[in-house]
């Protein structure tokens, strides 16, 4: 019973991946940053735009010179030149006249808006029909009316995506501050675990949660690193698990199905120096044997042996540690992917633990429905064969068939 | 009015783009696969599991004799031996033997079942007593349960996640058949485009769209390679486009926001040999001014020049294109990262266009609500301040405020 009271539950443990701090920081190329975490706020060197430009493509005006003009009393004015796009322009804009101009274009001295190209006809060679009156700055944008110099562009903690990379970049920035990715060092362990590029004997099977693992950490913008394949022996994973430990950000161990790895993990792991231990067992399905320490400031876990198991840590709590150290603020309920569905059995839970279901996703006629897909306990193919996963809370008994219910697609 | 004639509905626009054929195929290393798109159908190339396992820790015993166990009429077995993991059990079992096994262990010849570890006490040093019975295969996988050799595992088409690449490194399979990434050429146009990391000149403003699109493909997993910045000139431009078009898969050309410049792109598009004008506008808003073209089989784009309406094209469009190129089967409608929120106030749409509405999403008291983001046409700021896109629907004249939307969060 003692184990039992030291379980946590998944709240307490998003506490303790939230005490950890974001990695250091680093400066990478604009033109890689879409997807980086910004380590600081940016302010606008300059002011965006540098001068006052057209939205349209028309005449510059004296917006007075146009004031009351109408279809059926439309202004009269005087049109010469024109603005060349990326020059300055070459002549002010006096009383009663116009420049041609176009989207994009400065805005010559004298002028203060622009009438677009459909409200305008001539008359004869240079004189302009005007047929509706423009307010100050109509179709203009000042210098500044996207960014003053000085003002706050975005905050850090903020993930780039392609117009907050575009938009930098356009203020002249080349380099932009961002977070390290965390490095992730990954250890399988069990004495049947053999390399995928090797025939497994009898008894033996291949490490399939390296490989999970390893594209896992890629699609969240990590960097895995293989830190090794080691049988259940103590000496040997204590040397593989302090090497690991000098160069990567976290480690995470895994592979073996067994109780005598997991055993071995936390064996090796009380070993470390200034190892504290701070998860060990989850009230989560799959999942429960998960154990999270911390070392030298850094995370260290041990996940459950089965990949499906792994996954579902990895999805719920892993993906939250990784953007702890990589400084990703939670912008909100919307980050992620989920979609609402009717489950389309009933699915037991037990009270008291959070349960993660495995479902497919099926277009019926009333909307999408997911189908839970069941299957032994250690059988892969339910992984491949599901698209999303529900969450059934701690305090319910379990879903009813009909029921509606949200389905989380990590990742996608 | 011509014009207005040829300006496609989008669900055309879909229809073309689903016309052009995915890339060629490549082998990439399982290693590096998540996210690339399987470009056959892959079987399985052995049993998985290739051995019968326990998915329990207990002991491996003949079923039948525990039929009829109980807590109150236990079984009495006798225990010898341990299968270690991976390794070949040493011993079979016996009429009436017991051997313990741990989860992932090969049963040994003569068991049919496991017994959970929580079911088995010991009355003496050998005597075992079963308190449950269990049925043939109980706690055990089968060789092939997952997978037999020559079923399918996962079809053309498909995304690989990390489950599945976790799967595939299960199988033995190191290497795997994926279409090529779509390498996406990108020209900027216009007078008045600097590079980034020039100071521009008065009327001239920094390569934004560059940036946005290169940013865009890469979170797509496309290969953007940037074929160069080229003033509104004829002969320049066509020789850029001929250029590019010699190794990219698609070319896109945005930058310029003048209508010459747009005039410029499709009179290039025209000369190039075998070019067929597909698209000379679209009903949507931003994002009209789109021309999309087939030259020698693939896709040639003259995309709007602000980048707000650039981006939308992009992701209402260019997404799909990408999806395309990359022989990626669209999987279903969850695909899309959407959210439910009421609408913060009315929105005004034109009947017989689709607009898409930039907004950003705000944690009301009732749950989310969608902010529509205004602001003069020409800013970029809006962009970087909205969350996603509200598309408001041809038949529709507009958005009433407190109504519900869904919200789509592109590449999130």
């Amino acid at each position: 019973m003692d184990s039992f009271f030291k379980v946590k539950r998944p709240q307490e443990v998003y506490q303790i991946i939230d005490a950890f701090e974001a990695l250091g920081k680093e400066t990478v190329s604009t033109a890689h940053a879409v997807g980086r975490v910004l380590s600081g706020d940016l302010t606008s060197p300059e002011d965006l735009p540098g001068f006052a430009r057209s939205t349209m493509d028309g005449y510059a005006v004296r917006s007075k010179d146009t004031y009351g003009a109408s279809e059926s009393l439309p202004a009269l004015l005087e049109a010469s030149g024109e603005v060349f796009m990326g020059q300055c322009p070459r002549d002010a804009v006096g009383p009663g006249r116009a420049v041609r101009i176009s989207t994009g274009g400065m805005l010559p001295e004298g002028a203060d808006a622009v009438v677009m190209i459909e409200y305008c006809h001539f008359l004869d060679e240079s004189t302009l029909e005007v047929s509706r009156s423009v307010s100050p700055l109509e179709n203009v944008i000042e210098p500044g009316d996207d960014f003053r110099k000085g003002a706050g562009v975005l905050a850090g903690g903020h993930a780039l995506r392609p117009q907050d990379v575009g938009l930098l970049a356009g203020l002249g920035l080349s380099e932009l501050p961002v977070y390290r990715k965390p490095v992730v060092a990954l250890i399988s362990t069990g004495d049947e675990i053999v390399p995928v590029d090797v025939l497994p004997g009898p008894g033996r099977v291949r490490d399939i949660n390296r490989y999970t693992l390893d594209a896992f950490c890629r699609r969240a913008g990590a960097e895995p690193v293989y830190a090794g394949l080691c049988p259940d022996d103590f000496e040997p994973l204590k040397d593989m698990v302090e090497h690991a430990m000098e160069t990567a950000d976290t480690v995470w161990i895994s592979g073996g199905s067994s109780v005598g790895t997991r055993d071995l993990t936390l064996k090796v792991f009380d070993t470390l120096p200034d190892f504290e231990l701070l998860v060990h067992g989850i009230s989560i399905s799959p999942g429960k044997p998960t154990i999270i320490g911390r070392c030298g400031g850094r995370p260290i876990v041990g996940l459950p042996g089965h990949v499906a198991s792994a996954l579902v840590v990895a999805d719920v709590f892993l993906s939250r540690l990784l953007d702890r150290l990589s400084g990703r603020r939670h912008t909100g309920p919307w980050r992620r992917h989920e979609v609402t569905a009717t489950i389309g059995r009933n699915v037991e839970s037990t009270n008291g633990r959070e349960d993660y279901v495995r479902v497919r996703l099926v277009e019926g006629p009333d909307g999408l429905v997911a189908e839970p897909v069941f299957g032994k306990s250690g059988l892969i193919s339910i992984l491949v064969a599901s698209h999303g996963l529900v969450r059934v809370d701690m305090n319910t008994e379990g879903l009813y068939e009909g029921q509606q219910v949200r389905v989380w697609i990590p990742g996608a």
